[in-house]
């Protein structure tokens, strides 16, 4: 069959119109030079973008294509729940070898349209070529009311500083799929996806964004900084930290990585728990701070998802970790950066 | 120097929010999870994004840095002026190997910036890694009147078809920077660019999108479909006519590539004008439908860009060449497919 672009963006148009929702907000969608999206009076767009790349971000050999589908669109909303808004639409660019236009790219289709109507974000454009290596661009845009988005910048110094869920998972996560042989099967293709992966291939292999936390800390002003965890902690941290010009005290017991209980790999138990949780990319967790005085507004988890006070915010501009026994040191950015 | 990402973002930001003019439309740049944008009650919101890959878009040895960051902006606000709206900012994504950090980026970041300035469109924000090869994603966010968008599905059989500027002048130009030794001079780095380099080349490293052709169209409402042509003629004109459900007849002789009267190298001479007019790509000049009784109200020029008649759609689904001597054949696709 011959491939044109043209016939590809008919079917990733097909995958996404099909049976998602008529959504008001959308004008117009794919097809034409651009879209089209209408935006209520009151609200601010908010605009993020984000790389998955084969060698970088995935493995081809490792990840299933569905996982590929899912994770880009995942991890970019990730942003717009650590700004406290709601997903509107998203553009997809998607570079392939002529090779991946037939399985891969219906079993990547399979999971990029699972999270966008999971997540209620429809596919409305973007741009489509050839290349020697799997590229996916994903641009989301989304919404938030006015004056409500919570930023990186307003942690002041002593405010509660937490997590959501639990950390170093998905790196966890990571180290079992290397370990692994063969490719594992796609979740929507397995008949009990649960039963077929553990925790931490799970949330490796499918991250949830924390949309409705997001919306809910944002919408009750409860978190004054805030951002979505995607490169470690220890990278992130003073991320936050620096935009709000503050330092923070992180309790070294408080952020544990759970070791999965039916995990046997040996070469993923010998990986040091508290090195996952500090340093492990991929989680897309919440990291937020609450002033003192809303502390006792947070639940002891949300929707199911554990909210955890890890520490807090300091006038000294330090990062510093305590450990049991009362000692503290500096802790140094040791999570992912591309070019280290 | 030790390079990280958030050394790179710096550079980034600190390229474009340094003389950039404060748009009141940006609450929120470069720095946070996401970009927060402000919109106009009255108004539609354009989305529209690109791929800028090297070895398909662009060849590192061949094309100026500053050239590739004009370019990607240029081509992607094209899509906006095809809607007949105005670029408001712009996301990039940016995936670089380590060895193109130094003095390549700088020199890209001239061209963005270049542009960034013309076209009054800030970066707001985006995600940089590395990798290989040299890959760029530009996504620009535009604004326009409330159900003013020119969509590539309204013309109507006998609507005037008309081009804006000259059509294959850019795969002449591409034609001489394949025939040019070495890399030529970025044009910002040249003291007297016009000078240095030809139209052809010109139009090829630095394409004009036709901005205030398309807002000056859509808030006449004059054309009745549009599109830029990117890919050629002959592959564009039947997307047009296919949301359109219409054919079109063109008229040879009205789409001729100008010759380049200083032009002297003999394998660009031998290319034939008509093969470049009809399938030449990266024109960036707009294609628009008119309907006969706003005929009288399309100037010759605009703005210097000359607006040719090139031919009328029909209520039959064919595109039509007419050849002189009452000649006509089927026109094929026969411009830029990444597939092919």
């Amino acid at each position: 069959m011959a491939l044109s672009e043209d016939s590809l963006i008919s079917r990733l148009k097909g995958a996404h119109t099909r049976d998602r929702r008529v959504r008001r907000s959308v004008r117009l969608g794919i097809g034409d030079d651009a879209a089209l999206m209408r935006t209520r009076v009151g609200y601010e767009v908010i605009l993020t973008c984000d790389w998955f790349l084969e060698g970088s971000h995935f493995i081809r050999d490792k990840h299933p294509a569905d996982s590929v589908g899912w994770k880009c669109l995942a991890r970019a909303l990730s942003d717009i729940a650590a700004m406290g808004g709601s997903p509107k639409c998203f553009l997809l660019n998607l570079a392939l070898p002529v090779t991946c236009t037939g399985r891969w790219l219906d079993e990547f289709l399979v999971g990029l349209h699972r999270a966008a109507r999971k997540f209620e974000c429809p596919l409305v454009g973007g741009d489509t070529t050839c290349s020697r290596h799997i590229l996916v661009g994903i641009t989301v845009v989304g919404e938030i009311a006015k004056d409500r988005a919570v930023l990186r910048s307003g942690a002041r110094p002593g405010d509660l500083l937490f997590v959501s869920g639990s950390l170093g998972q998905a790196e966890l996560g990571l180290a079992e799929l290397r370990a692994i042989k063969s490719r594992p099967k796609s979740l929507s293709l397995a008949k009990s996806p649960a039963a077929r992966l553990n925790a931490a291939l799970q949330r490796h292999l499918y991250p949830e964004p924390r949309l409705a936390l997001g919306r809910w800390l944002a919408h009750n002003r409860l978190a004054t900084a805030m951002m979505d965890l995607s490169d470690g902690l220890s990278t992130d941290l003073p991320r936050l930290c620096s935009a709000s010009r503050t330092g923070a005290e992180v309790h070294a017991d408080k952020i544990l990585c759970p070791a999965a209980p039916t995990h046997r790999s040996s070469s993923a138990r010998s990986i040091d728990r508290l090195r996952l949780s500090l340093h492990g990319g991929d989680d897309y967790e919440l990291l937020f701070t609450v002033s003192p005085a809303h502390r006792t507004r947070i639940p002891a988890s949300f929707h199911g998802v554990p909210l955890t006070q890890i520490g807090q915010t300091t006038r000294s501009r330090e990062i510093v970790l305590s450990l049991p026994g009362d000692h503290k040191k500096l802790l140094r950015p040791g999570g992912w950066d591309p070019f280290r």
